[in-house]
């Protein structure tokens, strides 16, 4: 099939050759020209403007917006949508917030233009392993680009099967699927990313704890020094916690036992606080998740004016002066 | 080799069969004569006293103790200790305390006994799959018995190799470890529990927020209902919080996507809570894994007194008078 | 002065009280004429409609609604906006979040109407105790009430006077403060909000700690049936936690000491959320404040769907089956 | 009455000069001389050795030991102890662990000495303000003391009573309680503190976020820069979350609006801990009292091991590279 990449950078250029290497025409486009340069290399059909990209693609068009979520994405999908016609396809695969998903959605389907929204689940072992695709909005557009998301995802692989799947949807073992209406894809996407959040902080507190077994303050007899690497790797095997980010864990002990390169200021993306607010509006206690986005925003001050104040009322009532760290 | 095994329940049973399909000899105990019979049927030497136990194996013995934690470990243990004689090892390959184990070894040392403590998880598929072993203690008496971990550990299977691995443990890598001296084994294991509660309390959280994008309270262009089961598979295939524990719950949503088969009151054992009293020993935050805990707590009441006392100071301040659920 | 006063539930019933108290003048309007009765007996201009209400106030007017946050109070606001004129006061003493308060007062201003948002504390002890009144918007319209906030603050009172006030704003010490412009009213009141349920929750769960100090599975030695009422009237006094809420708990215990009269199913205002969401804009830990509001969303539910796929994920890989509470 | 005291720092000194001032006769030690001199200023009867203080106290005995809990009171206790008669009583008003006291309890009352384990809070004030006391042990002493006691306590003041106080223990409202068997005393004192814990970090949480309001990466309309020390100062008037640590906010930012004279390095004393443990001995969940003791272990470190696992995963899996604050 054809299909129009607009956003060239990590992701974006690797969706694009994974769909070249399947067959697929990618007609490609980013303001960078290096980056479009090096895709048509690879193949892609690369062109110098969004005009230029509506006109290279045979309607109707599928075109896939890879951009950070934002501005950028919201202005070149009114760009793009104000020259495209009945039936064409507009995906925004990149990480928008759900509301605006429904907006867009109902804007676009006054003119005819369907609209689907793709979370792309692969960072940089996408190309190789496949994208995990969870895709809402218009079904009969998912439907026609079934060969496009059967291409980029994993495929079933050697992964064991799940029993009790009859019945179930088919598409959901190659890994993509069909969320449901305008928006359901982003907020899967959404939620998986908060549940990673919570996952990555259970298993970086673990770590922590037992790297902190060491330390000099404890009784002697109490005292560890873990092989942290090599814990990471025997939990791989067996274990209730293995999993994908365990594996990554274990690869970046392995290298670097002490984590020295790393200067533990973690950002975050919009999802992990998305979720936060989706289970505010839904009422639902959601204690992992929001620590796990709080011990991020932590990790990015010196001190916060709430430890001042702790320290300030501290020794207010008790004469407590608290020593730098 | 020839091993004891004390304690013939889901565990114990499997890990013996696991040891005598490799060929080794399995001297088996329980209190409940059955359990002895069934494991004597699959080529168990079935014995019916501690004390039968102790002469049918050759010395220098290994007796392995798989029992609930708590009195029954302790009970048995020094039972069989007074019995055995310099050299003999003896595994307390249940869920101990790391306290326990540094004084159990340093009681055992005085007359020679050397003693292994043995994280071990599995569950039940185990028998299967193999055991995550890890393992402290004394550290000749875990070489002497590197026949039978190797043979209870999971292997290196299909798993693909983690790079930069030279010069690390190799056992880590057939799923067996030697952690440290005494408590380290359970320690190790104590914080592999600990990471699964909060591993697992992101995940549950999660698909709580899927599931409840569908309730009518919310407006209307933004209420989903979303696959959950079909969910759950799709992750499985190059996402991010690929996972055990999510084919688990891939498994668990197809069979019973309402989840109308489980209460919802979940029971913590105790590693759970060790873990959170070693992050306060160490003085090292654990939000997650701690939140973890907490809601198991929850699940397990019909109304806290907490919230009872929320209801109280309301109706003082506010007048308001809160309605049953 | 003269005031109109829209929405006569508890709280702006009593508003119009202690106004009239002290000679001001209320045109008070409410849907439910039994409550507009009632305060003309109390010496309100009683007025069966909003035009009517608007008629009866003598240019500059000033009109407070005082209704549920929501629906009620937007389509009031909009209904009397479009029959005032250049520098009439329309004020939100109501719980509105900020955002609408910026919006409302942009839209007013075009036309020369001049907003305030109050955020209004006191509950059913305000009409004695005065009420706590956190104002944003237009700056002169809160000088020209200054006489209606000065009467219905608390005063200075017998409260003893904080030191190194000098240069400071001497309002706050009357108990009401300009706090900024249009929404910072609400956004102080809402923060407000976020503290009272932090601080509850904080009690809440201490007193829960000396409530199951009781309970039959602790160690014998380790037990404690704990008089909480007397303990809450003990802390009153020279403690570090002595508090109003403190006040309250130590009455609803001596009444009640079991608390067998509140079910514990605990509501929220959208206060605790809005905090939590503000937090989460300015990217700043509020783990306390979040933890209070999802302690109350649990409280309104028998088991979370989250609980029961921590049960399914037990039953799968440790063949545990828990028991119903 | 005549008391000896043990530990003239801070809170031993204070109490001391309360009880002098009362006519109390008060014999006191101190490892530091200077601090036993300055206090025989005062009036009391210093001593240099607790031989010479046990010998200037005419039995039956009554010594307070207000030392830093740990070592220096185990030891203190037990060298006394072996000195002591029947009847005599010993005190430990500093913060030790119940276990220690229901320990020494029953070591001491093998010999006919009486133990009384108090929970002392006042801080720097309670020289003038009075201490209130939470005592556990030894019914009868704590009805000889009673003296002592109500001197110490603050006493009813100008603080409003309560209502349906009939048949309570009416020197709750003096501010002075036994509140049961050894370990009681010490017990509410720890879940005191760490209701302290919860509040102060609900009052910091939501200043933290009143004060980051202002920042410049928020949308110009909803940026405010409020007035701190006012706020705080309003809120002591008619609002809910009015109380003595607001108070002591209010002051704090008055001298020193940005706090920037503090560190916001925070220190934790045993109790906050114990609290937590206690929470878990017992199975309730104790998020907010949790999350108040997590914010200051982090507050003590530059970055966790934990934040740079998550740094190291984000780099595995997204390419991510962290930059430092």
């Amino acid at each position: 099939m054809q299909i129009g990449m607009v956003g060239l950078g990590r992701m974006g250029a690797n969706l694009s050759r994974r769909l070249m290497r399947a067959g697929h025409e990618v007609v490609a486009f980013d303001i960078n020209t290096g980056a479009v340069n090096a895709l048509a290399q690879d193949g892609a059909v690369g062109v110098t403007s969004l005009d230029e990209l509506i006109a290279r693609l045979a309607p109707p068009r599928a075109i896939w917006l890879m951009l950070p979520h934002g501005d950028n994405t919201e202005n070149s999908l009114q760009f793009i949508a104000q020259r495209l016609q009945r039936d064409d396809i507009l995906i925004d695969g990149g990480n928008s917030h759900f509301h605006d998903d429904v907006r867009r959605a109902a804007q676009l389907a006054e003119r005819g233009i369907r609209y689907l929204d793709v979370g792309t689940s692969g960072g940089v072992h996408g190309l190789e392993r496949g994208y995990c695709l969870m895709v809402g909005g218009d079904a009969s557009a998912f439907e026609r680009l079934d060969p496009i998301f059967s291409t980029l995802a994993p495929g079933r692989g050697d992964i064991p099967a799940t029993g009790s799947r009859e019945g179930f949807d088919r598409r959901a073992e190659q890994g993509y699927l069909y969320c449901g209406p305008a928006g359901a894809g982003h907020f899967v996407k959404m939620i998986h990313n908060g549940i990673e959040y919570g996952m990555m902080q259970a298993m970086a507190e673990g770590f922590d704890i037992l790297r902190n077994a060491g330390k000099s303050s404890l009784p002697e007899g109490h005292r560890y020094d873990f092989p942290l690497a090599d814990v990471a790797e025997l939990w791989r095997r067996g274990s209730v916690v293995s999993s994908w980010l365990l594996d990554l864990t274990a690869e970046a002990l392995a290298e670097n036992p002490t984590l020295s390169r790393f200067s533990g200021v973690v950002e975050d993306s919009g999802e992990g606080r998305w979720t936060v607010q989706a289970a505010i509006d839904e009422a639902v206690p959601a204690e992992v998740l929001t620590a796990a986005l709080f011990a991020r925003f932590r990790s990015r001050q010196d001190h916060t004016f709430a430890e001042k104040l702790l320290s300030a009322m501290r020794y207010k009532f008790g004469g407590h002066v608290e020593k730098p760290a």
